[in-house]
């Protein structure tokens, strides 16, 4: 109980440290007490006695980076992992929603990326995942839901702040039956004022006011310039990933003075990326170099994040907030060269060290891929009746975009069996894999997609069942039983050998290696992917939302074809009228 | 559950809307679905039903307004009095605290606030109050205290959202076991975005850095223009109360464009002026008339107190927003012809009648003035030992403020008795009220206090004993017997007869009239004073201030004189030295 006040654990003498007032770099003093800025003396009259003094004379001080929208396993990596890692990217606070380990493990997943969260530098919490799964049983089989009663149970749970976007947004506008739409009612009840994020591309107007009206808050799609100038106008706070980082976009904000209604966020970071990249420091830099004054660009990740997330107690170099900043030489750069958490350094460019550590979130999550072992049989495509040629419904891919287009491509069934090898197609099977009903699905997919051999990943949104993409027949095989073995990875497979092996022993969906080791296999599978002749500019991860329900227009599920406009489960083939 | 979102209950068509996140007003159609705003449709194509239209062609409209900081004691009327009349001001959402009840009734007298404060259509929040009493049992005895233990409480009372003005700041930042000090150290671990609000007139550099440390996050005190720079600077939320409208802080204020950060709040608002000038509403028209932007006005008494207090429910006109809205004519004058809570009418300036009701808490609040009647005896002020002539000990009281200087005037002792009567000194009396221990503390008053008969109030901040002041005995027990007799009040006396009186039966502090009423008696009262020579500015008020002790410099409490800077009880007289 018993605080002296008069004295302190830190003093940082000489640096110009940023004032979130007024957006702007003062010469000060900064003192710090038990984790807490205590006193920032802008006359540096040295009124307060420091245990410790370190001479900052020209570095700049601003506030520990906050990420309010992403999900930690799209890094492919553990939250121990992560937030090991990312303390050199500066992110001293994020909000991750963990919805991919939801739709394997649903409760105990969730809860298990919360206790791997608390031991890291960074202070983690979670959003409650929405839509678990996106879809309803009859077009995916997910591993676990999340219930009404889940969500009332999570919201309890120390560590969850908020519920994650509210994704169903079409459905939940015009009805209001789905398990997010009644613990939302529920919420608005006991808490008003419970922090709802949101999903909502395309929507506007009449259509946009309905889900707003439902307490929805904030959006972080892409968007064109209509509608982001609708989301700030009707209140919502605009969280900008890296693909809405605009010139006119940027330019709308400056010349509207949006600054407090906005946020920087990452939404998802593959590993490769955060090694090459960076993380949120990277949106800040870009947003620099694109034209925002160094300390607008520091203001939408350290300020505004926070206030949105009514996280008052960080966000600001001010007495009394929680004493997370980094000290940099020069702010338009945004070289990290330390980061304090809580007033204590955890990160110094100069004494990194490679991260040999093996993560786990507990033995229960390393036994997800519940597949038997196929046989040569299982990769035949039969189809019952005469010989005679069907039209069969293929997946178009093209190199721009993750949308899939529906095509018919003409083939023949010979003694039962579907002769696809010449057509110019690769097969794509997607392997039920939670143990629950053994669904074994069989599409074709054409396009800027695979030329040779095969690739298989157990991670495979939202639902992350087994998909597995091949020329022949035994490499699928290999590829299959590869994952199978290993318990789960995305891979590689070209004439009996594997050419690239990224495992993701953790929920199938993440590797227990360092950020470090999950970028570099990262690199390497996206290299095999363009070896095999997948030419889409983010191949592999293309290939892992090919079961993606929320994504236009025809995808492959475990129970099948689902055209996602239309909600409804399409056959593998036609047949020919004559 | 289910709620059709393609209908509305009421559409304000063809209006001019204020928008907050432009701080502009465009022209809409507004649509209202059980009490929220679901669509302003700028395009206004009609897209949704609604069941009710209502044409305001050439109205403003603009959300309610919301005060953060104010006690509703202090316009001496009860919360629903004070409720149903201000719906004429466009208020709409209040965070009151009411520590003027607490020191006379404690929790229960909250409770009784929260339940008063319930069926008014204003929303009225509650702090709790910090400080009850202001100092310990030795300075004066009030007639309950809230402990550490009461706050935690409180906390948990539903209407209650945050901790009230902290006022003790010159010694909390020096120890930490004061109540309040112990409640904040508890909150902080159980939560740490908990809404904390100051008092902290006068703290400066290390020492506001102090006080800040604690996790306070307001000041609502005046202050001079570098005290205002600093708390901005410091992270704070500033309040702006009239005494605050200054122009070189309004200048500063649109300088450096902090909108954000700071909201207009009234604090105390006595009934006259609360019948003659307004509430908060006075406070934009003020604003508007020194020159601020009506746009910029309107968003500090709306958008920004509801963000200080977390309720993002409301302060915009936006879908999902509680539709509390003014219409008026004119931004700049702020004339609000009718008010809206949650969609329902209000108010309309058409159709106001006198309000004629009675107002209770219940009668357990309407005995509260416990005093033995006094006899003539009670009012001669003895001086035990020979006769001589002693130094009293007076407090001189200027016009222009309430901080009362000691001086001391020689006064003859006879018989034991102090003849004071041709002093030119105002013998001053304060009789413990709450049944305590019967205290009655003798003092006297000189300078632009009273000159003829006597005049007493039961209000008397902060324990609100019962005080007169009075240039002859027969007066001054007419006054305190009328007092008695009423159970509560503020009462003039000339000669033998009654001049003025305002009747507050409830806990001795609050009318059971409406405003209007109080605001008459209260005219009535001031007149009195003005008449028996009281001519401070504000006389009814610097009277009623006498005992509170978190004023300088000289006070008489129950416990007599206090030093209150130096914090010691200090005698009536001191003896001549020969």
């Amino acid at each position: 109980m018993n605080v002296d006040l008069n004295r302190a654990d830190l003093v940082i003498r000489n640096v110009r440290a940023y004032n979130s007032c007024f957006r702007t770099f003062r010469d000060v003093d900064v003192y710090i007490k038990k984790g807490k800025f205590l006193y920032i003396d802008r006359k540096r009259a040295g009124e307060i006695q420091a245990e410790e003094s370190i001479d900052a004379s020209g570095l700049y001080m601003i506030p520990g980076l906050i990420d309010i929208h992403m999900h930690v396993e799209s890094s492919l990596v553990t939250p121990a992992a992560f937030g090991a890692y990312t303390v050199r990217n500066g992110l001293t606070t994020v909000v991750a929603e963990p919805h991919e380990i939801a739709n394997v493990f649903g409760r105990e997943g969730i809860e298990a990326m919360i206790r791997s969260g608390r031991d890291v530098p960074c202070d983690m919490y979670f959003a409650i995942p929405a839509n678990v799964p996106v879809t309803g049983e009859q077009f995916e089989t997910s591993g676990a839901a999340i219930s009404c009663k889940d969500m009332l149970d999570l919201k309890k749970t120390d560590g969850i702040i908020c519920l994650g976007e509210v994704m169903n947004y079409r459905q939940i506008i015009q009805e209001n039956d789905s398990e997010v739409a009644r613990f939302i009612a529920q919420v608005h009840e006991e808490d008003p004022w419970y922090v709802l994020e949101g999903h909502c591309p395309q929507l506007k107007d009449a259509e946009l006011a309905r889900y707003l009206y439902l307490g929805i808050g904030s959006d972080h799609c892409e968007h064109d310039l209509e509608e982001v100038r609708q989301r700030f106008e009707n209140g919502m706070f605009v969280q900008i990933q890296d693909m809405m980082m605009r010139q006119e976009i940027l330019d709308f904000i400056r010349e509207n003075n949006l600054y407090e209604r906005f946020s920087f966020v990452t939404d998802d970071t593959f590993p490769d990326i955060l090694t090459q990249k960076g993380h949120l420091d990277y949106l800040v830099r870009k947003a620099v170099a694109m034209g925002m004054r160094p300390e607008d660009a520091i203001y939408s990740a350290t300020y505004t994040p926070a206030i949105r997330m009514r996280l008052t107690d960080r966000g600001l170099i001010a007495p009394g907030k929680i004493a997370d900043f980094l000290l940099i030489d020069d702010p338009a750069k945004l070289n990290i060269l330390q980061t304090y958490k809580r007033g204590k350094k955890v990160f110094d460019i100069s004494e990194t060290e490679p991260d040999q550590n093996i993560y786990s979130l507990g033995e229960q999550f390393e036994n997800s891929v519940r597949i038997e072992r196929p046989t040569e049989e299982t990769f035949k495509v039969t189809i019952p009746g005469f010989d005679r040629r069907v039209l069969v419904r293929v997946m178009r891919i093209w190199r721009d975009t993750n949308k899939v287009m529906p095509t018919l491509v003409e083939m023949e069934v010979r003694d039962g069996i579907l002769q696809w090898q010449k057509s110019g197609c690769a097969l794509t099977m997607v392997f039920e894999r939670h143990g629950k009903n053994g669904h074994i699905a069989y599409g074709f997919a054409c396009g800027d997609c695979l030329k040779q051999g095969a690739v298989a990943s157990s991670l495979s949104h939202d639902s992350h069942n087994l998909i597995v993409m091949g020329r022949n027949e035994a490499d699928m095989k290999l590829a299959v039983d590869a994952l199978i073995e290993r318990q789960g990875g995305i891979i590689a497979v070209k004439d009996g050998e594997i050419k690239g092996l990224l495992e993701l022993p953790v929920a199938g969906i993440m590797s227990n290696r360092s950020v470090e080791e999950a970028g570099r296999q990262f690199s390497a599978i996206r290299k095999a992917f363009d070896e095999q002749g997948y030419i889409h500019h983010n191949n592999v991860m293309n290939f892992c939302l090919l079961s993606l329900t929320c994504v236009a227009k025809l995808k492959l599920t475990d129970c099948g074809y689902l055209d996602t406009e239309m909600m409804k489960i399409r056959p593998l083939y036609e047949e020919i009228e004559r």
